[in-house]
């Protein structure tokens, strides 16, 4: 084993804020893992004073942490601040953690809308840090690298949204799907739900059932319209139906979309190759892929179908949502924000060998 | 109810054959609680001479039967016959059944088809009993009532186009949705894969996973389209996307359309609520549907919603795929054709007592 | 079948209070497909005006009524009341619904102890019913028959000891097992813990997952050993471990105990046979059960096996814990009561042509 | 990132044979993690040229490697070969490869038994390579740590003696239980049973299941024995009853074994902690634990509470089967052997730095 000392000095100081729900959990997971990152210090309002291995006893040997305050001092001292917090949270904690020297990564919806009226409307309820709203950047690493490497605040996108997006990106931008009329399904774990004491979400109410739920009125539509207009610089239309599955991880994501003209295969293979050139987590696959393909893992697997009967494009991705959905995303963000290969961490070993 | 000893010579004499699949193991459940059948014979050709409830110890005190060979002349002797066969075997032993006295309903492929040439460029087969072909009866009761009470054979619908016609015929009919640009999503449980020895069906490839399969190139499509053709009379075009999720039981499926013109919510409830007036399986919902609400019943819940923003209707349906997907409308159709009320041993005794 | 119109006033009027609960809801299922059970009336204090069919939709088009008040006096009306409480609450009700002219099923635990010291000790709160307790008979068909048809209050037996005491009670009252070392392992779905809004019990902390709890301190110890203690008047000794598995409904009981001598298989087999010979719902088996075997039925499925080494008999039963572990034995219980045959609503249809 | 150019050279080179089942799998996943090794050659007979990521899509990037050929003499260089093999074959392999330089770690049971004898009676078939028997040493590092390092071949435990000898040792040795009467009742997740392609282990027969199987005539029977007859030099004697329950991984272990004497709870957690005391892979709980606490970990967690009343120890254990039941334990004895930390490659970064 190699000594520590001579790089330690350069070691990533991290804070998670609502560090007991299944993002918190997984971020002190993958944290815990990643060879560049001290964790500093931990918050959850609800468990201050107890020990991290007490309330998850898998972490019991490999984190020894207790769970503190947002206000303990040390969080401004933190190089980077995750927030992984109900929506309309983060957005009171935003503006004071910016004052300071911290960088935030935000895991939840408060900055991902530049509109605070589309926020109003779906999230029902009013921003109120709208003068950082400006600030902050989109952390689709895929989409705003750059940008991402200089951010003070990232809003880390939605599981949903990052699940539709990675396909849909390329297509859109080269110009071979139509604008309009495109339809995403998507099928999702009960994690993305977070930490829940809800009867609904019981592990009798979820078994052998299924069911959709916010059917044309959920908060990740206006997110995904909106990265795809601010793309191609015109209207999108999107419709969406998110449905909850009996799995605890993972975003199976189906899309139609109408081809704009006569496309090959090979043509919209290339398409994808071409954008996803640099990127360390998007594999674009031959064959369909399962959810299990991702599991526990940063990538976002896509396959692509041209259906010549109706001249349609179907797309079907897959991720994580805990991991590219969530924490692992939000991880890949730290590691550009500060200047480290934006897979250190979230890959085996031969990631960390280049 | 009715003085049994008047009627008990009336009572239908069903047989069953491939009766240790999923679906002939579920008409052997229904059947064994319907009052006016009889079990007269099953057949399942690798189990002759074993006791039903050797192999399904559930059914012990309750069936008393033995597996026997097709060739059985009680099969000949039947009054309703029921095939639940893999596609290929059903069309080499109707026409044999068919010059016997006994009336048939195939919960198999081989029959649902008019068209030679579609079901050998879906089903990877040619057909071999062409001449029966137009003598068969596509068994959807809500549909084909009247044609299926004096039918020889009956072609039971397959599970997925059950969960798609249902919502989509009122609809169509009524002129409230275009024929083209309709996208299917099925979510299915494994049990409509048939009882399976394939390693991709095992508990640890299916728990906590997720696939689609066989895009674009499903034997359920034509099978959706030719119904919905034959009701309007013009051409129609479905996308249709099957995905496998870990569940025993049950279809779950989400239908976009584009709307023809403005309507109100009323106005297409009122197109449903009229449709399946005298329906006695299908519940028009105001609440977006779970798929538990119909687990081990015969129903088809439909609920639906106007996306005003995208004009498109979105429609939600959930079935047990081996009740109303399989062995319930196969008992629906039996009564159907054997002049007994509907949901005669289908419903509880409500519904009996009408 | 009876000719129905002779005993149609004969019909059992039964009500429920806690028809919200799981036990609750499968009461409710089951006797709405008993042909001789009109439901009267259902209760669930938080609930209250409530239609069935909006709370579970399930029973839409079945099950037409509406939740009222457990102080309606139609309550008072009913031959036949099931109360299926949360421990503590059904001893508050039922020395008032003594006092008029219903007869009580009680599916909690308030009155299965006679001992209100254990009741104390393991249920942690003082019993204040105790005059009560002397008139309630506990009640196991298979081993309390004749007094359950006289009784004004049967204790439905809770789940775990019904799964633990059937094989049981055979082999300890022949004297082939030593009434001491006797090791209860228990594996239950979820739905035994009741509807819950817990963390623990959703979906996420439970799939995946296993948890063994309350060892040698479950309500269920002193009721298993009580039970027996009565059958062979002297002391028991049980060892029970309760375990949670990712599963909805069932419970799968492995027992080891010592034998008290050398025995033959065909010796404890006729042991078994002997004893349930007139049972309707126990099932000696000759192969390990599996859980699927029972799952929606009434029956108990038992099986044993000599441990030569060990000089053990290893005893194996499973029941689906909604039904023989509590909503099914209700009804049995009810039946007995009444005076109708013991399977009456719980069997296919053979065997209500007894 | 560290130069791994300094100590590339002392690298473990490392080989799987019967690398496309779970265990396989698992270890590829492992060692793809583990810093320290490179992975020099796979083997899969059914697979020889395909590329191991077309077979399993989530190693796709990380894993660069095809299926080769057992007599590929690739395998003879490794410095380390894991066997993953069913029960029969490695032992036709292991005199072969010990006459080159590789040491050997098999998961299978080959070489677990050191009496042919019982090996032929728990596996039904007779050992072919009987002089090797001796050469093996039990691969349970926390039992025998200092042989394992010098060890040409070791038997890597079953997954079920791991679970249930790691609670036993510290209390049977310590003379605290009783060699006879102890009690193991195992649930086990279906991955246990490796890739299969068995109709039993299909989802639709796993899901809402549970069964108990090869009672009394498991081969890890013999196993457990042996080990703890070794320790104390006397005849012990268990009876052990696994189940399956739909999990996909896991074992979770209970155990009831006779106090010899009268103990605080404090002098047995004591027992444990100090027989424990270095041991980097097992942990002393003082609540009961769940399987999720350790699963994707090699962590053993071992919780026991005295009962007074029956004075019996309980003792309950969880592992991840595929790790510290196969192929983490199977690494960690690679580590041993090979003069590297125990828990190299197999815990996060802090175990590491120590």
């Amino acid at each position: 084993m190699q000594p520590k000392n001579d790089t330690s000095f350069l070691m990533i100081s991290a804070a998670i804020v609502g560090a007991s729900g299944y993002s918190g959990a997984e971020l002190l997971r993958l944290l815990s893992l990643h060879n560049d990152v001290r964790i500093h210090a931990v918050a959850a309002h609800q468990w201050i004073g107890k020990r991290v291995d007490e309330l998850y006893p898998v972490f019991s040997g490999n984190v020894d942490l207790t769970f503190g305050d947002i206000n303990d001092e040390s969080f401004m001292d933190a190089d980077v601040v995750f927030l992984a917090l109900p929506s309309g949270t983060a957005m009171s904690i935003v503006p004071g953690l910016l004052k300071g020297r911290a960088r935030v990564v935000d895991l939840g919806g408060d900055f991902r809308l530049k509109s605070p009226q589309l926020y109003e409307q779906y999230y029902g309820h009013s921003h109120t840090a709208i003068p950082v709203l400006a600030d902050a950047v989109y952390g689709l690493p895929e989409l705003n690298g750059p940008a991402i490497r200089d951010a003070r605040l990232v809003a880390n996108p939605g599981c949903y949204p990052t699940s539709a997006l990675l396909p849909l990106l390329p297509v859109i931008k080269g110009g071979i799907i139509a604008p309009g009329g495109i339809t995403i399904n998507s099928l999702s774990g009960v994690s993305g739900a977070g930490r829940s004491s809800s009867a609904d979400m019981s592990f009798a109410e979820i078994n052998e059932n299924i069911r959709a739920y916010k059917i044309g009125r959920h908060q990740h539509i206006p997110e995904i319209q909106a990265v795809l207009e601010s793309v191609i610089g015109e209207p999108v239309q999107v419709s969406f139906v998110p449905h909850l599955v009996p799995i605890t991880r993972g975003i199976y994501t189906t899309i139609h979309a109408n081809l704009s003209g006569s496309y090959t295969d090979a043509e919209i293979f290339d398409c994808y190759k071409s954008f996803y050139r640099d990127a360390a987590f998007v594999r674009i696959r031959t064959q369909i892929p399962q959810l299990k393909d991702v599991l526990y893992t940063n990538y976002c697997d896509i396959f692509c179908s041209i259906e010549r009967r109706t001249n349609q494009l179907i797309m079907v991705s897959v991720i994580d949502n805990l991991v590219k959905g969530a924490a692992g995303q939000a991880i890949q963000n730290m590691n550009i924000m500060s200047g480290y290969p934006e897979a250190s961490g979230l890959k085996g070993k031969e990631n960390h060998q280049q």
